[in-house]
């Protein structure tokens, strides 16, 4: 198989910025939701507000694995800055899958999701050490066509 | 939000161990599915063989983004160790996910995909060195459950 090095879409994903610290002392887990680019990649509508959705998964305890920003006014680029914490122990931890969603909000309260990414805690590092990274957000549009076919 | 520590699905998820690396010379991303492990967390029936699929998303290129490991009979480590080439831009690369889906493959070869992990690209490394990584699989039968919630 052979991509073209000058895909028309090389530069078009839509990508979220995510710090990770385990505090083993305390038992917590932060995670630090950035901020968003590239958003119009996703295909808002532009009178929507975006909202980052994030869960620990697998989660047993009902609802209380998910977290979300607040709602932000739709733009290219989103900085939320907003922080979320979770306790649990190192082994558990090392067991769960961080999904972030990409959703928007409309004025009855609707949410919908565009797109996401899962991340992988089987290898989050002990020692209180920040871990800052982009990660690609997959277009739910995108997926549900691939599935059609 | 507290999870117990003695989580009794601590030690119990399943994962696949991958090897990536970018070839800069050649234009060449090596994907290296090394292995599976716990596969019984992903509730296999005892008969069916197991396959790994890995797809990189989005692919705008038809069906040829998807490559398939043999079948393997189950067990609960599987040991793989094939590796597939894509023809690939860095620039383009960095936009990717990887897709892992671990499947099962009936006599009629009809597939069912019981679980999988999804790994951003975003921040893959171009100096052709292998990172070797662990990665937590999701099941689809817990997260089907999720969303009737």
């Amino acid at each position: 198989m052979v991509f073209d090095s000058d895909d028309a879409e090389a530069a078009g994903t839509a990508k979220v910025q995510i710090a990770m610290r385990y505090d083993d002392k305390n038992k917590q887990f932060a995670i630090l939701v950035i901020q968003l680019s590239n958003v119009p990649a996703l295909l808002l509508q532009q009178d929507q507000k975006v909202t980052i959705r994030v869960a620990v998964l697998p989660c047993w305890e009902s609802t209380s694995c998910l977290f979300r920003t607040r709602p932000a006014e739709p733009a290219d680029s989103l900085v939320y800055n907003e922080v979320f914490w979770v306790s649990i122990s190192y082994p558990a931890l090392r067991q769960k899958t961080l999904r972030v969603d990409v959703c928007t909000v409309d004025k009855s309260h609707l949410e919908e999701c565009l797109g996401g990414a899962q991340i992988s805690l089987a290898e989050i590092c002990r020692s209180g050490e920040k871990t800052t990274r982009w990660y690609n957000l997959l277009s739910y549009k995108y997926q549900q066509k691939e599935n059609r076919k």
